[in-house]
């Protein structure tokens, strides 16, 4: 199927609004939806490659996980879910991009009291088409620029609280670099819309631990996993700007990025101020396992 | 002009969505809007008594204040926004409510990065018609609890990034309370929607000072200016959950709820269990000042 073509001549996606596909322009939700009114909701981005989905279930178990924290209900089933990601991919002709899925409590007259039970969950999703793997981040780096994390104390609670993130990206761009990272009570917390990793001088591959300060990252497990699996296990300890700094090389995860190569840290460079052999290394495995295990 | 009414027969009220008067059921805003995918958006809530507008030049002045931390272009002027209230009061035949205005920085497709030039900022206004002056708060109090605050560190900015008030209050609920006293480092913030005062022993009316941790509470300001004035001035000053439960009175300060008596803090009876007398004090002197003061 082809997409659909908007006046300005842009292909116009299908987006999927509570059980009906309709075209950007007219996927819409209620003013009263609790997501557009308190930030009461949730989501998960799938990368697409080869019009596949990668890492599927981890992002499922995630979004029941956040759900639940949230005493928030999932009226649809995980293989409905996987359908609805399937046909848009499909329908948008996604062969790289994302699928982005938010889930609200739903939408009813304004109040900070709410019942879970008598409200109807709203459920979108959506693709962007986009390189993945071939990118300027991947073959050149990322500068990053630390900012203090001024987030809520449930960063494992993956909500479209998003606000500060975006600021701190746009404060990054603002002095000159990609992102930044967040550092709270003198340690780094995680990116904007990543988790971060640091390669120590001794070849150790650290990451902090995970808490209620960090995303529990997808890419960030299987990662986890892929490293052990190959006899590097990844250290979870703290790690502060300084000792980040320092390493001899450092890299984010996320769903979109993969493993991005860091190449300076508040203007000092790392590993000349080129993507490290370590975090190649660790981007190509993580690309071959996930491709394996795409669905 | 009368109201619409839904097929329910409850009457349907007319919103305000970027330049258009709506039925409730067709007030819709774009998937895409960074309200409802990044919590970018900011609101206010002003009270109607009568027919008027309480404290309205201050709700304005804040939003611009809001729209300025956050690099957010506001379109129309505040005549404008004074008119669509007015429109809204009158379509709506609001006597006694609020109206809700939410301003976000717009539509996009999804991304931390912005360009907010670029974006037409979402405007959106909706009524609420209740009883404000005469409520069983006003008549009984309201009891409190306790809980620590996790917000994020921009509390003076009046985002909608509401989740964890809204969860607060929903706690307060389940522990038989009514509203939710956030503790930060060891002193009481604010309210999940409100400002947090004590008065103490010996007379003194208390209420922690402005910083990034609270809201600058319109209702706070005129109160402070009203009490001024009588010849009690309110003394800014930090004070701890403990403390509070020692007091001789506490109360809470909201555009909605105006003086609103607490009665008990953790279960802890204060003053008898009845609204005090110096709460209600201030409640009338609040009133019967901000009534002149309508517009």
């Amino acid at each position: 199927m082809k997409p659909k073509h908007s006046k300005q001549g842009i292909a116009m996606r299908t987006v999927y609004v509570n059980g009906a596909y309709v075209p950007e322009t007219e996927a819409k939700v209620s003013v009263f939806d609790r997501a557009f009114l308190f930030g009461d909701g949730i989501y998960e981005v799938a990368s697409v490659l080869g019009g596949k989905l990668i890492d599927f279930p981890a992002h499922i178990a995630r979004l029941h996980r956040s759900a639940n924290e949230l005493g928030m209900r999932i009226d649809v089933s995980d293989e409905e879910i996987l359908a609805i990601h399937r046909e848009l991919v499909s329908r948008n002709e996604v062969e790289e991009g994302v699928v982005y899925m938010q889930l609200t409590r739903g939408a009813v007259d304004r109040d900070f009291m709410f019942d879970t039970e008598k409200l109807k969950p709203t459920l979108v999703l959506f693709t962007q088409t986009r390189p993945l793997v071939d990118t300027a981040v991947a073959r050149n780096g990322m500068k990053i620029v630390s900012i203090p994390d001024l987030r809520w104390g449930r960063c494992d609670i993956k909500t479209v609280q998003l606000l500060y993130p975006s600021l701190g990206k746009m404060e990054a761009k603002s002095r000159g670099a990609d992102d930044a990272w967040m550092v709270r009570d003198g340690v780094v917390t995680e990116g904007t819309s990543n988790n971060a990793f640091i390669v120590t001088k001794t070849g150790a591959i650290v990451t902090r631990p995970l808490s209620n300060a960090i995303l529990p990252g997808i890419t960030r497990a299987a990662l986890m996993s892929y490293s052990t699996a190959s006899g590097t296990p990844v250290e979870e300890r703290e790690f502060t700007i300084d000792e980040a700094r320092e390493a001899a090389e450092a890299f984010i995860t996320s769903a979109s990025v993969f493993v991005g190569p860091v190449i300076s840290i508040d203007g000092v460079e790392l590993s000349g101020g080129k993507p490290g052999p370590v975090t190649l290394g660790l981007r190509k495995t993580y690309l071959e396992e996930s491709l394996k295990r795409a669905i």
